[in-house]
């Protein structure tokens, strides 16, 4: 680079908006900004959008990655004051008004006019994180493809096991976490192992595959109410899956997990595969921003902002989506969506009216649904007043999962490449790349050690 | 594993026929023998076949890795005869008829009756295995995302990059070898610069790309005939690719390659991108197996065999594909397959008639024909007396494709997605991996200690 300030400044004349994530809070919010008179940067970690509740899909071998992760250049493409960076943000300077960015292996700094941090949130392990290595987390494409080799793995290395002992530990698939995420991997396991892998092995039957959904809580996806939070038990029921409510996991080892009931009785489950679905924790940006303006941070790195979502003291800083701690919003798309189009408007408002200190109103979330699918032709779904679950659930999170998607262009094979996999029986993704392979190996080879 | 001898010779008072290799060669020798009295296991590194002439697209972005390379054990689920083992073939005892392999982390020793060995080619750097950090080959599903990860991450650095010298080194993009490999991947990254990237970028325009392609002969696609070989390089003048014969390449480092023609003169090309198509070199099990036989193994690594396919003074060992010397047959799929039924039609007979050294018949390749695609509708094909280029070489390319692919079930979505690609403007896999970007930093940092 020539110099601190780079390329991402080059229009400086105008009012500058940097955007830190592509998720759905800083697409929507660049999106609102599109056709105004100023410049905008987003900035990602990685080069594509990733499309978050269908990432449980790429995980389980029905979509691709590129399914679920347009790139985030190709859906700004036709927003001409927009550009694009790739790259971590180390560090935000509140009073210099800028931002140091790792670039492709290169420090570059960034000015703002005007920021919203929209990072989103990561897997958290409650101080657990030595649980990460035998239990990955579902946040990134990375974490999805690295699930989708260890569960297809593992049923490879059942049929390789003449231990019956041994080989069942490779069948225990445990879930932990029974959120959205957690019931959509339960159930779709349990569905690859009941008809996708029928015939494929020769020494076991994959149906016979034990599929374990463990939470610390007294209900499944409480968000939804007593009644769904019900069919979703009934629906894992129907598919043979084991659900362990009020059930604290205490260790995550290699070869299980161990978990604490509330009366103080515990419970071991010998697994080979162990997926992490229980707490999210926000990006460290949110204790940055915290640090740096006094904000109040709480136990999960989210920033106590201002009713408008500004960073206290800081009218030009807006947080948006799972980074806030806000009037107890949920952590869903939703709230990221219309957090950015709020941060966005107040900002377009401003520069249009050409005074930077109009404030901002309060933001109002407007709860459109919640939606889960159990498996194939089942889902819950939780729209306004309406609460339904079974194929009608099933019939609206097809349609509303299609109306996104189809926001984006080109996403025609995504839909075309589901339907075909809810209606056959096809897993097409079910590519172990040999870097997993050997890099399971040396994990091996080390422990050995 | 309980011991020597593991699940894989479980049906052993049946002939033993163990197949190597799961490509072209393997699968159609499995498919004669699914319903003969023998137990068949088939042996290979991955858990999937590839579909070798469509990775070009997978490179590019167009197909997903899912969408060409099948699960073989999803391939091979409906013969009862046949199980999968997944592992590397560290050794082969001709005289004990045995096998190790490092199956998942253990040592495993098989034991076989017949044996076709089908393990196919590597790349060959031709000595140099050093340019092979520098310049990924193109024949597995990782080098495949590698070299995805490389060519979108290029333009990606492009555009950060200020110094107008070093961007034209980020958008400079080097094929080495006129293969069909070779053609196909120039005329994509050609297409995708620009199509596809079209108003993705703000710092460049991504059509202003270089495309290279460097050959040491005097002619692209020799095999397909002179004519066709012209209409490969005018297709590719077309595109706006730069084509380089008489060029052969004596080094490659990070910056660039150097190239030398016959009259002594030199060329040296400053490009981060550098893909290695130039040359194949059979599986190093064609040495372990002239050493253990006495057979003569070539400067490539293939094995002088008998016109019958069996490895000399080894009836029961048969050889096809890639790793064969015989009247010059050319590395392709069709001579895969055609050996893989022969050796199979062989070993079957024998089995049914009971005699197990009934003397083989010499393998005769029947030519079905040569294709490759240049650029969206334009492919040239050369197939019995037919020689086309153009269009209608292109629907031919499609047609044969086309055929091969729904061999396999629920390809469907491939055909369907690939088609979605090739009209539109679309490539859908442009996902770089986060652990591809950290890949990439840290060598980058290696570089400047």
């Amino acid at each position: 680079m020539t110099g601190p300030t780079a390329a991402a400044n080059a229009g400086a004349t105008r009012h500058r908006v940097v955007i830190i994530g592509a998720g759905f809070g800083g697409l929507f919010a660049a999106r609102v900004l599109k056709n105004a008179p100023l410049s905008v940067t987003v900035i990602d970690r990685t080069n594509h959008h990733l499309f978050q509740p269908l990432l449980y899909q790429v995980a389980t071998g029905i979509l691709s990655e590129g399914d679920v992760a347009p790139p985030i250049r190709d859906v700004l493409r036709k927003y001409r004051n927009t550009e694009v960076l790739i790259g971590d943000v180390t560090t935000i300077d509140l009073e210099r008004r800028t931002l140091n960015v790792v670039n492709l292996g290169e420090d570059l700094e960034v000015e703002y006019d005007s920021l919203i941090v929209a990072a989103g949130a990561g897997q958290s392990y409650f101080g657990h994180s030595d649980f990460s290595r035998w239990a990955p987390g579902m946040k990134s494409i990375d974490d999805a493809l690295e699930i989708r080799g260890r569960i297809f793995g593992a049923f490879e290395m059942a049929e390789r096991e003449t231990d019956p002992a041994k080989r069942r530990e490779w069948l225990t698939f445990v879930i932990v976490g029974g959120g959205p995420t957690g019931v959509e991997m339960a159930g779709q396991i349990a569905e690859l192992s009941h008809r996708s892998l029928h015939r494929n092995f020769r020494h076991f039957d994959p149906a016979t595959a034990r599929v374990v959904l463990v939470d610390a809580g007294d209900a499944l996806i409480p968000a939804f109410g007593k009644r769904l939070s019900g069919k979703a038990l009934s629906g894992l029921h129907k598919l043979g899956v084991e659900v362990h409510l009020n059930s604290l996991v205490t260790n995550v080892d290699e070869n299980g997990i161990d978990a604490k009931a509330p009366d103080g009785s515990t419970m071991h489950i010998e697994a080979q595969t162990k997926i992490w679905a229980a707490g999210v924790e926000a990006s460290s940006l949110g204790k940055l921003l915290g640090d740096g303006s006094g904000a109040e941070v709480d136990r999960t790195g989210r920033v106590k902002v201002n009713p408008d979502l500004t960073l206290p003291g800081h009218p030009e800083v807006f947080l948006v989506g799972d980074m806030i701690n806000l009037n107890k919003l949920p952590g869903v798309a939703e709230v990221a969506m219309q957090g950015g189009m709020h941060a966005a408007r107040t900002i377009k408002h401003r520069v249009e009216t050409g005074n930077p200190n109009l404030p901002a109103k309060a933001f109002h979330y407007r709860n459109l649904g919640d939606l889960a699918t159990i498996s194939r032709f089942q889902a819950v779904a939780h729209i306004g007043p309406i609460k339904v679950a079974g194929f009608v659930g099933w019939l609206l999170w097809m349609f509303v999962h299609l109306t996104f998607l189809t926001g984006f262009k080109n996403r025609v094979a995504t839909v075309f490449n589901w339907f075909i996999a809810f209606v056959g029986r096809g897993r097409p993704q079910r590519t172990i790349t040999r870097q997993q392979v050997l890099a399971r190996s040396v994990l091996q080879q080390q422990d050995r050690q």
